[in-house]
């Protein structure tokens, strides 16, 4: 049941994810980079039990759409594993509720519940417990290879989008550890650099939980490439004065007509990209399309706790009691989208046609 | 020498504004609430160098456009009375010496230079240092003064811009800390409420140095008026669900075309109001003109140190080294503005034209 890894490329990108791996299957456990620590501690938790891949998703251990797919994956495997039942039905009935217990974790990203989804048609298909345990395990490193492929491939197709001399700005972190590959926006940025072009990035530094400044200035800087720092606030700043060449951020799900659900503050980003007419760019693999979604408005968006905002890092930054929102998503209307780029091409508009077109391929 | 305090009215929130005060003459030394520190602690300073003041401004520990005008005037009394040249040209000489020091502690606040201008003049038109430096304390005590009865009036003409059941956004903190009076926006947002319309507050947090997560929810807290606090990334998000009635925020300096130098992110919640159609307003009082600049594009814009970006109240929230931008304003087109609110009326477009009337009256 073990898993070796699998170096899918020999490109040398793939060797910078392969040292900062953000889940790994260990045959009856994972092992996941604790990135809520990110970048004070780099700490490894070995998971066995499917309420703790639960746990580490909703406390944003494990975050970013795709990683948060694969984990519920490995979750879901981990669960079969812990289930005594011999006859089929059981089996299945007891491998449901942990697969509810997996998804009330976070509910915006559409990976997650793909993944699930797909792991119980192969339960379903299965014939008893003791075969079906071992196809689950299957199918979730399936899954991850499939995600981690994907990330690859749409950020070589992505990075034709980027020329020499771009400024790049960059919202979250969409980079290896949001992906459990090699990333999505943050990918076609890597992608572009390690193919030479002479790039700058401009990066949010995404509160309320800083991902931007704590995980993607991280990444950013172990790939040597130039980029500075800003709050959200300054996006506008540097747009006004011409600097920024086009805009990339990931997504936590498409609907089919384009619209974008991702991080906080992102909706804000589009709107600024059209009033300086900077192209905007999603980058996502086609697993984050939610076919069941004719558009953004039926996207549920995760209401955080507000603590998040009053707090940072453990330091109170209002007066006690203040009361805070902390939508963690919102949405972003496909008219503000220039393109979306997918391992299986990049999209333009009008998107339901092409969007139609990819999933039914 | 000593001032006494004086009501200018009896209007209750001036004795809200009384119960804060962000600066005191105390006849040879300057009282001032140390700003930096708040909500945490409330330790107030007494400054007797002009030196202190002008470090109290470089520091933040006085802020806000207004009140940094303020304590630039009292901080050339205090220099005043420590010369000790008997001869006017000298006694000037070294008061100039003071004033380029105090000047150069923020480019940005127009009212500050305005009024060490205002207090040159004075200065000059005295007769010898013994006499100077008496006009030189009233001068101050006269544009404090001033400027208070200038933010109360302002918003008491801007509250009329608010109706019942309305929710503003509001940037930064521009109430009585931040002008040495009664407001500027927060003032319009406070008289609003005082008149009994029932409002709701979002205030942003205002990244790096959170004014609006610190001081605008202290003073909405003690005021009793509802609000809730977000990060400057979830402005997009609310007035996209149409939750947003409209926007208010201060000015550190406006241009002769209504062009408006403001804390960074209010460009960014300018597009966004106009992508909303939502009216966007500046509330600041007439000293923030700058009848010298024609557009904004002539307004410097100060650059403060990157470790405000990569440290929130001394923990670090970035991998060491780095590099991050800091702006700490940007400039507001006038096309994105509705109206300019001061104490001598509302501005509406053309603002060249209103301007131009209000600063010849």
């Amino acid at each position: 049941m073990s898993r070796k890894p699998k170096p899918l490329t020999a490109d040398p990108s793939w060797a910078t994810f392969n040292r900062m791996k953000a889940i790994e299957w260990l045959g009856d456990r994972v092992r996941i980079l604790d990135q809520s620590r990110l970048p004070h501690q780099r700490a490894y938790l070995e998971l066995k039990r499917y309420q703790d891949i639960a746990s580490a998703i909703a406390g944003l251990k494990i975050r970013g759409a795709p990683a948060i797919g694969v984990a519920g994956a490995y979750g879901l495997a981990l669960a079969a594993l812990e289930i005594k039942a011999r006859a089929k039905g059981d089996f299945i009935s007891e491998l449901r509720a942990a697969s509810q217990a997996l998804s009330h974790t976070r509910p915006t990203a559409g990976n997650l519940f793909r993944a699930i989804e797909g792991m119980l048609k192969v339960a379903e298909a299965g014939k008893e417990p003791g075969q079906i345990k071992k196809a689950l395990i299957t199918e979730a490193v399936r899954i991850h290879d499939e995600e981690a492929e994907a990330t690859l491939k749409l950020s070589r197709l992505g990075a034709e989008l980027i020329k020499d001399g771009f400024t790049i700005l960059t919202h979250c972190n969409t980079g290896a550890l949001a992906t459990a590959g090699y990333g999505t926006a943050l990918g076609v940025i890597k992608q572009a650099f390690e193919q030479g072009k002479r790039i700058r990035v401009l990066a949010t530094e995404t509160r309320p939980l800083l991902q931007g400044a704590r995980i993607t200035a991280w990444e950013l800087k172990q790939a040597n490439i130039p980029f500075q720092l800003i709050t959200d606030s300054m996006a506008g700043y540097f747009m006004g004065r011409g600097e920024v060449s086009c805009l990339i951020v990931g997504a936590d799900r498409i609907a089919l007509n384009g619209d974008t659900a991702n991080k906080i503050g992102t909706y804000t980003l589009a709107v600024l990209a059209k009033e300086h007419n900077i192209p905007f760019y999603i980058a996502a693999p086609t697993t984050t399309i939610d076919p069941s979604l004719a558009s953004g408005e039926e996207i549920p968006i995760e209401q955080r706790s507000p603590e998040e905002v009053t707090r940072i890092q453990g330091v109170a930054i209002a007066p006690e009691g203040v009361e805070a929102a902390n939508p963690a998503f919102d949405v972003t209307p496909h008219r503000y989208i220039t393109a979306i780029i997918t391992e299986s091409g990049i999209i333009r508009k009008p998107f339901g046609e092409g969007i139609r077109k990819i999933i039914n391929d």
